[in-house]
C-alpha cells in the first residue's frame, strides 16, 4: 500500500513540483469542504495545484493509471458539496490557472482559465465596455470553473440567463487524460453534439475544464431601482405574475420575506417596514427614459396589487443601498444561528404558493425560515435557521430542508435552481428525474469516465447503466 | 427475408394502423430527401406516421427488436440531408404530431408536439402577446421537431439566439423505446446533466423528440428599419465590427453581396443600387424612441464607414419591403440556375475577409456565387449557382462548395452555423472537431443507441469509440 502511494505521489510531484502537491492532512483538510454545511466530506489523499492544462493531463493520467478518484475544486464557494473531498481521492484545486487569456471586443468574447474569479473577469472586460452577466452571490471570490461546473446563476438571470448561456467553447481534460476542445468562437454553430453544454453543470463528473471561451454582452446602462412592500404573499405573487404576463423584463427582481426584512433591519438599521410580509426590489438597466418607463409600469403593477409602499429611484447610490439590503439577507440570517440554504426553482406562477408553503413548514417544524429569492425567475432560497447545539432543532432543521424540496417538486419545480446537486441532493435528484433519466446519466458517465474516477458520488450514485432495453441488446 | 419484412411491417401496422404505414416505393420516395441537393439519399423500407408518443415507442421497439435503422423526419425543409432516407430503414415522419399542447402566459412558455410548424407556434403565442424567436427562412413550413433536431437559427439570432436557447424540457423516445422526460418548466434548473441540450442539434441520432417545453419572450415592438449600401466589403465589415464594439444589439442585421443585389433587383424591380458591392439591412425592435435612437447610431456608423446610401424608416410597410428584398435573395438566385446553399459561421470580425474570399473562389472556379448572411452573428450563406446540365460547371460548383467550407475553417469559423451536418458534411465535421471530439461523439452515441439504429451515417460515421485511454481500461 505504501509503495503504491509513493508511486503515484512521486508521479504527481514529478509533474507538478513539490509545491504543487500537498499531503499533510493538517493542510489538506482545509480543502475538504465547500460552504454546504449539510453535505458530507471525506479526507483527500492529496491536494494538487495544476498550473496549466498539461499539469491536469498528468494528474488524470496518474489517476487513471492507479485507479485513484479525482475531485475537481475551485474556490470552494459551492453550496451543495460538489467539490467536497472523497476519501482517498486527489483533490485538484484549479485556482492557480487564473489567467484571463483574451478579451476580444470585436468578437465580444473572452477566453479564460478556470481559476479566474468571477469578479476578476467582470473587471477585466468592463474596461472594454463589456459585461459578463452571471453573478452568483459569491461573485467576488468564486471561480469561473466552479461557475461552469454548477451552471451558476445569480441576480441577473431574469434578464440575462445563466452561465451555460454564455459558454461558446471549452477545453476539457477527460478522465484518461485526453484533451477535448469543443465548441467555437463564433456566435452560432451546430457542428456536432453540444458537448460544451453537457460539461457545463456536470459538476466535475465528466472531465476537468481547463479553458473556456465565453460570450460577453455590451455593458448595461445605469439602473433605475424600485422597492415595494406588501402585506401578503398573494400580492407579491400577483406582481411577479403580472410582470411576466405584461412582458416586462427587469434586469433584477428579488423578493425577501418578513423574516429576512426584520433580520436585515436589525443588522443594517435600514428603517425597513418590519411589518411587511414581503419586499420586492427590482431594477431596469435599459437606460434613460426606457428604464424609467419600465420601472414606472412595474410601480403601477405593485400599486394595483395593493402594495403598502412603493418607491423608485434613479439615484445610483440609493439603488445600491436598496440592493445591499437584499444582498445582506443571508449574513443577517446567519447572525440568528446556523443556516441551511436551500435552492428551489418553481414556475413563476407558483411563487406565492411557495412562500406560503415555506411559512407553513416553519410553523410545523417550529423553526425560523427566511426566504430570499430571485422572484423574476422563480429561483427561491429558503434559509432554515437553527441552534446547532440543540439536537432536536438540528434534526427539525434537516427535516425542514427536505420539506422545502418536497414542496418545490409538488409545485412543478426543481430541487436545484443554481447551486447544483453535489452530494447533498443525490437522493432528491433521483426522485426528480426518474429512473430513465438516471439511467441515461449513468450511460453518459460510463461512456466518458468508464472507471468512475471523476468526482464519484456527486450528482448521482454510480450504478450499472442498464435499462431493460439496453440490456436486451 | 420476406418473412422478416412481413413480421416487422405487421407490427408497425398493428401499432399505427394501415394508414400510418406506407410501403409503396412510388409513394415513400417522396419522403426520401430534404432540400439539400448535394446530399445522398437512400430508399426507405417503410414510411410511418406516428400520432402520439406511444406510436413512436412502438416503432422504436419494433426497430430495435428487428435491428432496423430509423430515420426521423419533419417537413423535409432541411439543408444538410439530416432526414434523408437510409436504404432499408424506417422513415418516421412526425408531422401528424402537430398539437400546441399548452401556452402559458404566466410562465411564459409553450408545450408543443414536434410536428407543429414554426409559424403555427408563432401564431399560437402571438395572441397572448408572446414571441417564439427562432425564425429559419422556412418558418412557414418547417416543423419545431426539425428545428430542435438541427438547432435552427434564422434572422433573429443576433439578438435572440437560436433554438437551443428556448428549450426548457423535452420528451424523447430512446432507441430501445424507453421514454425519457428531461428538463423542466422553470426558468432555471441545474438538476443533473443538461440532456435536453444534448438532444437539441443531435439530428435524430440519439432519440426521437416527441414533446418540447419552450421558453417564450414578450412580443417585440414594431421595428425601425435601416438599409445601407457600400462600395467595398471592407466598409461593410467595418460597420459590423463597429456595431459589435459599440455595444449595439439590433434585432436583425443582414448582408447581401452584389450578386444577390442584382438578382433580387431583376426579380423584384426594386430599384436597388445595382453597382453596390454590399447592402446591409438592419432593424431595431426595442420600440419607439429607443429603437429610433439605436438605428440612428447605426446609420452614423454606416456613414462613418463611407456608405454610398443610408435610409431609415419607421414605416412598417416600407420596412417589410426592405426585408422582403433580403428574403427573396435565394429565390432570386434560383432563377439563375441550380444552387448549392452553404452555411458557414465566422467570427464577426472576419466577415469582410470571408466575403472577399467568396469573391475569390467565384473567380477561381469561374462561377457565380451570391452571398447573403446574418452579418450580425457572422453566419453566412454563400450560394453557388451553376448549370446542372453542364458536367464541368457541376463539378466546379461542388468544388466551390468545399472551398467555402475550407475558407470558413481558415478564418476560425465553423462548417455549419445553423443547417446542421446531415450526411452532407460528415467529412468536414471530422475535420472541424478533431479525433478526440469525434471519439466523444461516438462514445455518447454508443451509450444511448448501442445498436446504431438512429439515423445512421448522419453527423458522423459509426466507429468504435475507443481512444487509447478508453481502450486501456
Amino acid at each position: 500500500m505504501t509503495t503504491v502511494t509513493t508511486a503515484w505521489v512521486a508521479e504527481l510531484q514529478d509533474a507538478l513540483g513539490a509545491d504543487g502537491v500537498l499531503l499533510d492532512p493538517g493542510v489538506t483538510s482545509s480543502y475538504a469542504r465547500d460552504q454546504a454545511m449539510l453535505a458530507p466530506a471525506g479526507t483527500p489523499a492529496a491536494v494538487v495545484f495544476p498550473r496549466c492544462t498539461d499539469d491536469v493531463v498528468a494528474v488524470l493520467r496518474t489517476a487513471t493509471r492507479h485507479g485513484i478518484p479525482v475531485v475537481p475544486r475551485g474556490a470552494g464557494s459551492g453550496l451543495a458539496g460538489s467539490s467536497n473531498a472523497v476519501d482517498g481521492a486527489i483533490t485538484v484545486v484549479m485556482t492557480r490557472m487564473d489567467a484571463v487569456l483574451e478579451v476580444s471586443p470585436a468578437d465580444r468574447l473572452a477566453v479564460v482559465q478556470p481559476g479566474v474569479v468571477n469578479k476578476q473577469l467582470r473587471d477585466a472586460v468592463a474596461g472594454a465596455g463589456l459585461f459578463y452577466p452571471p453573478d452568483p452571490s459569491s461573485y467576488d471570490w468564486c471561480t469561473i470553473g466552479g461557475n461552469l461546473s454548477t451552471n451558476s446563476g445569480g441576480l441577473c438571470c431574469v434578464k440575462y440567463g445563466v452561465t451555460t448561456d454564455y459558454v461558446l467553447g471549452l477545453e476539457v481534460v477527460l478522465a484518461d487524460g485526453r484533451v477535448l476542445r469543443t465548441g467555437r468562437r463564433t456566435v452560432k454553430g451546430v457542428a456536432g453534439y453540444d458537448l460544451a453544454r453537457l460539461f457545463v453543470g456536470s459538476e466535475g463528473t465528466l472531465g476537468i475544464i481547463t479553458e473556456a471561451t465565453l460570450a460577453l454582452r455590451p455593458a448595461p446602462k445605469e439602473p433605475v431601482t424600485l422597492v415595494a412592500t406588501f402585506a401578503t404573499t398573494a400580492q407579491t405573487g400577483q406582481v411577479v405574475e403580472r410582470v411576466v404576463t405584461a412582458g416586462l423584463v427587469p434586469s433584477l427582481l428579488e423578493v425577501m420575506d418578513n423574516t429576512c426584512i426584520r433580520a436585515v433591519d436589525d443588522l443594517l438599521k435600514a428603517d425597513l417596514d418590519r411589518s411587511a410580509h414581503a419586499l420586492l426590489v427590482a431594477q431596469s438597466d435599459t437606460g434613460g427614459a426606457a428604464a424609467a418607463a419600465e420601472i414606472a409600469v412595474l410601480a403601477g403593477l405593485c400599486r394595483e396589487a395593493g402594495a403598502e409602499f412603493v418607491h423608485t429611484t434613479e439615484d445610483q447610490a440609493e439603488g445600491d443601498l436598496l440592493l445591499a439590503a437584499r444582498r445582506m439577507a443571508l449574513p443577517a440570517l446567519e447572525r440568528l444561528g446556523s443556516t441551511l440554504i436551500d435552492d428551489v426553482a418553481v414556475p413563476r406562477s407558483r411563487i406565492a404558493a411557495f412562500l406560503d408553503g415555506c411559512d407553513a413548514i416553519a410553523a410545523a417544524r417550529g423553526l425560523v425560515i427566511g426566504v430570499v429569492g430571485h422572484a423574476g425567475d422563480g429561483n427561491m432560497h429558503p434559509t432554515v435557521v437553527f441552534d446547532p447545539t440543540d439536537d432536536g432543532q438540528r434534526a427539525r432543521a434537516f427535516g425542514a430542508f427536505d420539506d422545502i424540496l418536497e414542496l418545490g417538486l409538488a409545485l412543478g419545480g426543481t430541487i436545484t435552481g443554481e447551486h447544483g446537486v453535489g452530494n447533498l441532493k443525490v437522493d432528491w435528484l433521483e426522485r426528480e428525474i426518474g429512473p430513465v433519466a438516471l439511467d441515461v446519466h449513468r450511460s453518459i458517465k460510463s461512456a466518458l469516465d468508464p472507471g468512475g474516477l471523476l468526482n464519484p458520488g456527486k450528482v448521482f450514485r454510480a450504478g450499472t447503466a442498464a435499462g431493460p432495453g439496453f440490456r436486451s441488446r
